[in-house]
């Protein structure tokens, strides 16, 4: 079935269960879907934009009313819709960071930070993870020094993942901030995989930025996310415009560049809007996705020779696993090869994992049903079975 | 209605005529309301994406065809999505503008660009509209060689709309990136209000850079935009990373920086994408949209005391006009004030203007039917006579 010429209708989430790692948190509710038809047309959230002509501010539909319940959602004082959390990263990167500058990320950073800091011309200086994977406090403190020691100067900004994309640990996002701001680094929190996920409170945690993917973990359309600032941090990220025209003196209100003025007009928008209210009771219920990602890592447990990679007990739905010792025996000998499992997977409705992938690979259980976590631990071992793996 | 808790269902384009200057190209087409349905959810087009693992690489959907055919259409090499118009202007700012470089904009140009500058740390240089406020390449030379004699350096970078948003005027890009070009300066066209409105040939024009808007022109949510390149250029503000992590020794493959990575990830894309056989086929089409504009003005001018800003023959759908002499007159006496002709409007169906606004004020006729244009046009000397005017 085609949705437009040339264009397949995606029925992913409507036919399997989608166990891929970054579009878990990102499928939109059924207000969501509504919102994003009412509001697809190009400028659409601009009906009511009057003085000061910024989309902050707009109260019909209640955008101005949004932000302000963002910010008290996340412990912070002020938030911006961004087009992705990449473009926080960027807008406080920009704000911070000169050539030359080390910024302060970690071992297990998203690409997009190194982007941020590599936009900037800043140098990348990556904390160490322990082989625990974790990344912790005296890790961050003896980097700061690290950089001190050897720049002659402090890092500028440091950008702290509190879910990271790679093994989906957290980590100690309080005690990293505050021996980062012993050395007055800003810290910015990379809420990604956490904001609209679990609950995040940027004021008990002591950063400076939180940072949240609408499309990751909002339960919004592409691209969106917020950046939240304490007020402190505000008047330096969303300063407003200075830049005069030299021929009219013109000047352009309190149109803020590091957001390039307003930032989304519509259906992104009003995506994450229309998701929040259902965004914000489920991150109370977090503990139900993890006793749903224990059901069906108990059952991968119980193939004899994989291996979690993850941190133990699980913190988040997002799980890295290693089934070398399970999965890929199975691969070396299959006539599929490694497409195997995503194949039997596939039969039995479940999709999301990398075709050919039998080695390291990553799943998430998040938004699932615990009878649609039972099935797919029930699908993980049968194909371990039916391949002559041994379940204990 | 409600399409969820506190937000309106938006029917601005389903119950009225719309002439909002900035909403008119960007209405959703029947295949992009379909696409943004099947595409609502967070990450939706990347199901399919492999190595090397970038957006405009992945053929399910057909991105890699879309970004292909969209660079052919606009007779320019390379072409990367951006979310919206602004976030080009950006990229390419960051590329060529160092802190204290003089860029070259004009008196008309749009408040993006202006921040797109002063984001780069650069200095906005304009060139003067002639009185009748249009652009000429010799005012474009002249500002360069007053930039050179007065910086001591020539402008790194000139952004020039194509029509710009405050007449609807037509500037003659062609002959101002040539005269640019005497100095070197990299040409940006900033097509918002004309890629998906009318025919744009970068090749023709002679730029560097061509700019369009999704949300605004083509169709598509926001945020949404295209840049596009000449191979000489696209190597340059499409570089590809070279970031590395200190520790780590990590590289992030073909990732660009400029574009901070993956672009549009979902229904904005998607509804660009969707929309695009009938945005390259309306282009074609656009005396049409000229002759119902002048169904419009021809009505408005006959409206004693009402005159025409924008520069006639209308070359484009976005007009500007100054009703000081006529609706205003009204507007002093009437109970309503100025609202009385965004009421009156209202009461007939039609939608867009500034409510309040009666002496210079802009409509776009842009994407309505010749009888919406008659009805339209009666619709402003019904209201002129109803209020004791002179219509000839």
């Amino acid at each position: 079935m085609r949705c437009a010429a040339g264009i397949e209708a995606r029925q992913v989430n409507e036919l399997a269960i989608n166990i891929d790692p970054i579009q878990a948190g990102g499928r939109l509710t059924a207000d969501a879907m509504k919102a994003v038809i009412a509001y697809g047309d190009g400028y659409s959230v601009c009906d009511n934009c009057r003085k000061p002509n910024r989309l902050d501010y707009i109260s019909k539909p209640p955008i101005a009313e949004f932000h302000r319940e963002v910010a008290a959602w996340l412990g912070m004082d002020t938030v911006r819709t961004v087009p992705g959390a990449r473009r926080g990263f960027q807008a406080v990167a920009r704000t911070y960071v000169d050539k030359g500058d080390p910024v302060i990320l970690t071992s297990l950073s998203h690409y997009t930070e190194f982007l941020a800091v590599e936009e900037s011309g800043g140098i990348a200086r990556e904390i160490p993870a322990g082989a625990d994977h974790i990344v912790t406090a005296e890790a961050a403190a003896q980097k700061a020094e690290e950089v001190r020691r050897e720049s002659g100067k402090d890092a500028v900004l440091a950008i702290i993942d509190m879910v990271d994309y790679q093994y989906g640990n957290l980590h100690d996002v309080r005690a990293i901030a505050s021996a980062l701001h012993q050395y007055d680094i800003p810290v910015l929190c990379n809420g990604a995989y956490t904001v609209g996920i679990m609950p995040v409170d940027g004021k008990a945690l002591g950063v400076d930025f939180v940072v949240g993917s609408g499309h990751k973990s909002m339960a919004a359309p592409a691209p969106s996310g917020v950046l939240a600032a304490t007020a402190e941090r505000a008047g330096e990220v969303f300063r407003t415009t200075g830049i005069t025209g030299d021929v009219t003196s013109r000047k352009f209100g309190i149109k803020e560049p590091a957001m390039m003025g307003c930032t989304l007009m519509g259906a992104t928008l009003v995506g994450m809007m229309a998701s929040f209210p259902e965004v914000r009771e489920r991150v109370r219920h977090f503990d139900t996705e993890l006793a749903n990602n224990r059901i069906v890592l108990s059952a991968l447990q119980s193939i004899e020779g994989t291996r979690v990679l993850s941190e133990m007990p699980r913190k988040h739905t997002l799980t890295r696993v290693d089934t070398t010792a399970s999965f890929d025996t199975v691969a070396q000998k299959h006539k599929k090869k490694g497409f195997f499992l995503a194949s039997e997977l596939e039969e039995k409705g479940i999709t999301g994992i990398i075709p050919g992938a039998t080695r390291v690979w990553k799943f998430n259980t998040y938004g699932m049903t615990t009878a649609q976590a039972q099935y797919l631990a029930a699908a993980f071992t049968d194909i371990a079975r039916h391949n002559g793996l041994n379940v204990a």
